[in-house]
């Protein structure tokens, strides 16, 4: 018999698995325990299942051997942990062999996935079929899980940007090893199952999004019809106090569907890490970039303090009426309302310096910058924003990015707020200034994710490689979490920094420890991650009676390293 | 000391709600005990907390002498069991008292309500402050809980049709007394507890709908921008075999949202049920309804097999380019498609008559039909469609109408199905010959109440006080439900009828019921209410071997006796 526990689940698992898809090499273990930000979680071990009878069994084995697991679809969860476990010592179950695309329909115009389908592999589905139908894409990778994402609740560009929003139909491995399918799903040949996404009685999807009460092994997503017309429009404002206007501009149209897709608002620093590098040298080598020379480059690159973009899908008369509406909306608050589409661009990029000529704008040099983001609003996936991970490096980024490999700093905040101009205006501000005093770049997105919210995301961007910048981009992180919340403006996902350093105790998260605890009774899956195991929060309780909070950051992390 | 637990709670619950807020005068027991069809469901006492804190008491003295209680905001839940609780002796917790509008933004179009707040109240408070929001109703009657709706996953005819799908930020008292807060408002001062409906970690608000496992005291409700313009269609078609062709026109329109709210189809025994009671006399007394008879009816009333309606919303422009889509969609397929708009409406009303000159259209005998559908699709509650309860009695519906006093038999099916021609008329043809089969009329309706799926609502309707015709309704209503369930059809709701049968044993029913153990370890809430108790799954276990399931019906019902 192998001499502890980890060595016998392993033994157990690899025979699940097989031996080639058993990870246990050294260097392979500290890549995948490299995220973009310094985190001290150890990585006994990677398994690589390959169907969902084998998660069973691994789980099952877990629980005999109470060792945790943490599973992972492609693990890009870049800003947040990458692939890194909430807790030390978990073996990690990658779910990437899983990758089959189980169920499509183009009248119903949804798709059926398992944890392994990424991006790209949708993307190629469908353009090899001939699909009439659009995903929706994240910003993130092609590489990048699509369960992954949607579980996590992220977000893309379409009308279809909130994807746990347009998902539906789970089949979950329970922290037991047995299966639950959601909604319709769980009953025999029941034909809405990918369709309507409640159910009967009590509906759990919820439960298991941001979650580790189960591995989500497959999911419907929904797709977007492709419309009969498409049509992005780009705007700016030259300074930062017009953004309130801005956003309650804005709004009205969104709230009534005149734009249908997620309108996305850039401050100055995020559009020129999308564009370039750090100039190190026009900064004479120093951080924060001065504002002399953003002042310049706004001037050269054409950008604004407000940066938005966003697109119109319909007839050509239903896009026309939009734009007629949009332009009234903006007009007198954005200083340029610019209009893109296929016909447009293909003349642009065979055309850019008479386009110029005539218009002022120079095209060919934001095409670098407006063809991914276009492309995305179309739901076409893209690598083009992962390069602005390497703002503060020295050398430029490599032909096949890896920030976690290449030392890019990257710490992703992401509160949201009602989408009100006082509120982007109060939040932005926030942001800015603690970023700013800290020496960091705010680099800073609005996105109107629904009618009524805005998601924000604040870019924590430094070099890992720089002496002693590890520890002040966490401090920085950490200030800001703390300012925002204490604001009122609460992260709609959390890194893993946020998860060790556990919850204020509330009736909420009481509940949630209690499911946690009927649910995955041997605590084997995701300890820590979005709910805080018992040890953690009884820890954080002691600990507030003697010392500040900031002592017991590393709580959760320390009681996970008892397993 | 009280000489039993029911008299103990009784008193213990009385000193918390007050004398004068507790009922157990006999014949109002009795009328809480009575619904649309025949249960023998026992009520020993109903007790209107009219606070939080009240709630929250009464929820511990149950826990402290083990009686159950089963709340109701307003316990118009007709055709699906009314007040009538899902097991026998369960104290009734009224709401009703908790009728304050908490909260409400005109900016971010949201309204926060307690369980008791009714279609009509919130109706008069938009009103009378000169609001342009829209709220949805549904057309159950002014005075129904708006939160009693949306926890059943009730649905409407305005885009916000889907009610739980435009929620967020609940308070619950859990089964324990606890209170927990969902999405963002569990946060002090969160800005976004309004807005945005995940939060942040497993979100929880799907756990509390259509379940028993905590009693929702409070919730927010999205509500629509009123739009710069407003226009209804109806459509018609003759043969009943033209649905298949009317469903897979209309999914287009509704997936690539040029139709918004819920497109709603009705045949031509629903229509004609709205327009008047059972044609008695025309009939010969006898049941159901002759085929003669009926297509004399078509041609009298300008009824279709299939009658449709809905609503555009926008610009004039874009409902302009809305109504040119379904023109052309429509195109060969409805027999008639007519526009309906508030100047054609005042117009109409004012000259029936050269209008029906000019176009053919009755507009007077059916303005009495076509008004009530119009307001609905504005949110505008109405108690029109409640007179459709009266169908075959032989009394007129009285000034003011209660279908539970009145006698009225009522039973609803809800299957979903896929919005696809082909699923369309498969179920509505197997509905109509189970209920023509049976002697009743099928009255079925079809609503797009997703962007992929249709909600299909069949009513058997009976006269209660005809002897056997309670028992035969009720046989009825199982082998629909039997033989939609066997051709993967699953209600999206049930009534209380389907819920004492208890479920099939599945791994997500055994979740459920693991979660009922952990939040409500004495069983005190709605037992049997959506999720099975466990004495009724062994009883059922138990009956299945030794005979066949028809025999295990009372199941669920048998076991609470005990309690």
């Amino acid at each position: 018999m192998a001499s502890n526990p980890y060595d016998a689940a392993l033994a157990h698992m690899t025979e699940v698995v097989g031996l080639q898809y058993v990870i246990t090499d050294a260097s392979a273990l500290r890549s995948a325990e490299t995220s973009t930000f310094s985190t001290g979680h150890r990585i006994p071990g990677i398994i690589r299942p390959g169907n969902l009878a084998e998660v069973q069994e691994c789980v099952r084995v877990a629980n005999r051997f109470r060792v945790p697991i943490y599973p992972i679809s492609s693990g890009k969860n870049w800003g947040y942990g990458s692939r890194v476990p909430a807790a030390d010592g978990c073996f990690l179950l990658d779910l990437g062999r899983m990758n089959r695309i189980v169920d499509f329909s183009e009248e119903l115009a949804y798709v059926t996935v398992e944890p392994g389908v990424t991006q790209a592999q949708l993307s190629d589905f469908l353009r090899e079929r001939g699909s009439k139908l659009w995903m929706d894409a994240t910003g993130a990778s092609p590489a990048c899980s699509l369960i992954g994402n949607t579980v996590e609740r992220g977000f893309g560009h379409t009308p279809y940007g909130d994807h746990f929003g347009n998902s539906c139909g789970l089949e979950i491995v329970l922290p037991t090893g047995r299966i639950v399918q959601t909604g319709f799903a769980r009953f025999p040949g029941a034909t809405a199952a990918s369709s309507y996404r409640w159910g009967v009685g009590p509906s759990l999807d919820g439960l298991f999004s941001q979650s580790n009460l189960g591995i989500v092994t497959r999911m419907t997503l929904w797709l977007m019809p492709a419309p009969e017309y498409f049509q992005a429009y780009f705007f700016r404002c030259e300074e930062p106090e017009q953004l309130p206007a801005l956003v309650d501009a804005l709004r009205p149209l969104r709230l009534d569907h005149t734009i249908r897709g997620a309108s996305h608002i850039a401050n100055d620093y995020k559009v020129l890490s999308a564009l370039e590098q750090y100039p190190w040298e026009r900064a004479g080598g120093v951080t924060p970039l001065p504002g002399a020379l953003m002042r310049e480059l706004h001037g050269e690159l054409k950008i604004g303090s407000w940066n938005g973009s966003g697109a119109l899908y319909g007839t050509k008369r239903q896009v026309k009426e939009a734009r007629r509406l949009l332009r009234r909306a903006l007009g007198g608050i954005a200083d340029k309302l610019q209009f893109l589409d296929d016909r447009t661009l293909r003349m642009a990029s065979a055309f850019a310096k008479p386009y110029e000529f005539l218009t002022g704008w120079n095209l060919k040099r934001t095409l670098a910058l407006l063809e991914p983001v276009y492309g995305l609003m179309k739901g076409i996936p893209t690598e083009h924003p992962l390069a602005s991970t390497y703002w503060r490096r020295r050398t430029p980024p490599p032909a096949v990015m890896d920030p976690d490999r290449d030392g890019c700093g990257l710490l992703w905040a992401s509160p949201v707020a009602p989408a009100s101009g006082r509120h982007a205006s109060k939040l932005t501000a926030l942001a800015s200034g603690i970023l700013l005093d800290r020496g960091f770049e705010p680099m800073i997105s609005l996105t109107m994710i629904t009618e009524r919210s805005l998601a924000c995301v604040v870019s924590i961007a430094f070099d890992r490689e720089l002496a002693g910048e590890d520890a002040r981009a966490l401090d920085c992180y950490h200030h800001l979490m703390e300012r925002l919340a204490a604001n009122g403006y609460y992260s709609y996902r959390l890194g893993l920094l946020s998860m060790a350093r556990g919850e204020q105790p509330d009736s909420y998260s009481d509940l949630l420890r209690e499911l946690k605890r009927t649910m995955d009774p041997a605590g084997i899956l995701a300890p820590g991650r979005y709910v805080a195991t018992d040890a953690a929060v009884a820890e954080k309780a002691n600990a507030r009676t003697v010392v500040d909070s900031g002592a017991t950051a590393n709580g959760g992390m320390h009681a996970m390293q008892s397993l």
